[in-house]
């Protein structure tokens, strides 16, 4: 399917599924989940890294040529999101980043007041910018209009495996985006991704549901299928639903 | 995979994605969408081959090495779908047989006794028999206890794409099931097959919701990925739902 | 609403909840719940009379004049159910029966071969028979062709309160019933409730979902409400749904 | 239920269900609904009114002895919104206002920035402000922490009628709610009302779930008792879901 590219402020990927490194009990487990995943892009979290010292997880995407998206995770307002943001460029030197900035500990939803702030900022300073958000329909377009170069939107809060809670703002995210929609965050288990995919997402965006599965590197190997199946099922125009049966002539087969 | 067979009657099939044939437009975009599905056993229904004449579908599946599982298709009666049953084992020469006795033709549901009595009769008979049954649990231990070797309970009615509409029955059934499950009937698009994966069914059977997609090859690329992701999510141990967010710590990452 | 009556085998019900009395912590309890309720029908279990040696329940039915209606419960077979239901006959002077047939004690579900051999035994026998059954649009269409004068499809297995987990098939079986249609087992909450007489739904009956509730008079209002609001509902032609917006003009009020 | 009052600002209602106007096919159709509702407290859009030319809604409100809520809908910014309440006050003497800022024509969902701007501004103006909203819980925390005496989250977009889709955001608004939760929007019939007091929402807001019925009356008396199921339900405590049956012993009960 190399005809079937996702494309992301130019920059073309073979991969759907972008990957996070959050929960992995150890470096070679997480290897071996990236590896299966398939993914070309995978989130880093600045602040962990500092919180570490150490860089043992650029030093293995960049060993294993995938393309390090740093993020701003654990940010609680724009000027925070923004410094992180510039910090990781010139850590990392790239100008894209994954954008979060959360109002609380406990449900870990965006600030959507925050949010736009700091994304305005960033791309007025040349960032490339994928806003991790809310589904709400609205607040996607915003990110969209002010130069955003992806939108993302969660399924459900962070790290709960509740999955797509509200397909009809997905639906309605993509039926307007001018940009990739990545559904980011609520991920759980294989069906939900290829869900994501049928309801017209261009990616889909998860850690913990591999990194905290009883066996990561199995997940990372569903949800590169999952992403896949539900990319060619939603371009291959699937069947309308119907309240009674309909039988093949003469006589039906299934 | 390789150790991850499916395994009924003692056959082992690298494919857990069962076809139909019915629907298709023409036998050429059948045999594409067999190729893509990756598919080693699929239906055949007797009476349309009556009906159509022809033996096409049956040169097709020999062809491409497919083993055909001949069905009963359109047969209304316990003694109906019997000597459908016979006629194709003479004909195939084949003691493998999908059993189908359906009750009327707006919803196309198994009727259940019917269904059982001409299970007892075939069992006894020497057939190996797959029957198509509706999601009630207590159906299905019948039909395992007088000796099927498979059950197949449906997601939801024929030809309807409603995908799984109930799958705390399709829970209770593989809970209880000494046979493969087979999910079959009611499938319409990718995410549908992950899901009865997930849930613990062994195969995943369907026609209609890929020959009569817009692209039936794509469809069928996407639901053997669809079946092959959600076995390994099953496999994998998915996260557990909760309620409030889940952090990695210090700062998550997604 | 006194145009609005439950008619059963002639009989007229002015309420459309059934109640159950299993699971109350007392008789006074019970009282309570079942005038909070209005009901004017209500399920006995023979067996349990058996079991406690008291008849304290058809003593109060008596005292709220409200029908008893003798059930089959904790039956396993047609012939054990078929004796229960000529006892309760004997006992309670009545000829109305609640026919239950279960399969194992994991999921009490119906056995759909026993209950339908026990259906026609008792109907020739004279009696007035309800069916508890699972929610199988085929089974339900031959228990009310042998005669008996409702159908009583659960929404979900005795005691989980899962609700209606199958309203597809809910709405197939009203949508071809002869006789009033009564969801039986699974009631959870209020919504439940009004769901089931939304669907199409004649009546509902429920126990534990009051008898166990941490407020048993307080959740029999609600269930009463419930079942009032559902069935005025139904009759009262909701809005479509639709995928965009619809404002009212020139300026839309909510 | 009289210990049982909504209280919004210090005000006490004995209805919690909340009603519009928009959406009557005329003023007689509309006074039978509102009777039939129970409601106490009524929504005008002030817009609507202008363009109109006429006070009849408010004249048939004050003769039912019905409060008004001016609302502002059809406001695209802060600016139009803040003005269209402050002259709702001075034509209707009163400091209470729903507040509607709305993004676009097709999805009709509030501008979460807008919104907040203009709340903020009309509390400080002395207003008693109830804000229209998405469902959120970040930006209903705002709200009420900028002083707005309820929040008033959809279930899903206005006149859609696709009722409550995603329940888990309503739960985190209603955990965390310092102030009344009005669960206004995307009602489509009575058990989505029942569901909305379920989850913890103190009252429901509704309008053409109601009005544009096909009988209207009838509609507005199944909201009635929808609110009040869902709001005993609630208080009653129900019974906790469980994947196996439950039986009342020795013989159980339903």
């Amino acid at each position: 399917m190399s005809d079937d590219q996702l494309v992301i402020a130019g920059r073309e990927f073979g991969s759907r599924l972008i990957m996070g490194t959050g929960g992995a009990s150890s470096l070679s487990v997480l290897e071996r989940a990236l590896v299966a995943s398939g993914t070309e892009l995978t989130t880093v979290a600045m602040r962990r890294m500092d919180a570490e010292g150490g860089t043992g997880v650029l030093e293995l995407l960049r060993r294993l040529a995938i393309q390090p998206l740093p993020n701003t995770a654990g940010c609680r307002s724009a000027a925070e999101a923004v410094l992180t943001a510039r910090l990781a460029r010139e850590a990392l030197g790239t100008d894209w980043v994954k954008l979060e900035v959360v109002a609380d500990e406990d449900t870990l939803l965006p600030d959507p007041h925050e949010l736009l702030d700091a994304a305005e900022t960033l791309v007025a300073d040349g960032f490339l910018v994928l806003p991790y958000s809310n589904d709400d329909p609205v607040l996607a377009s915003k990110l969209q209009d002010v130069g955003c170069v992806a939108v993302m939107p969660l399924g459900s809060p962070i790290g709960t495996g509740l999955g797509i809670r509200n397909p009809h703002n997905i639906e309605l995210i993509v039926s307007r985006a001018t940009v990739p929609v990545v559904l980011d965050a609520g991920i759980g288990t294989a069906s939900d991704a290829a869900l994501a995919m049928e309801l017209g997402c261009d990616a889909v965006l998860l850690a913990t549901a591999v990194t905290r599965a009883q066996h990561p590197e199995l997940m990372a190997a569903a949800m590169r299928a999952a992403v896949e199946a539900g990319r060619l099922a939603r371009r291959a125009g699937r069947i309308p639903q119907r309240f009674w049966a309909h039988a093949s002539s003469p006589a039906r087969e299934s």
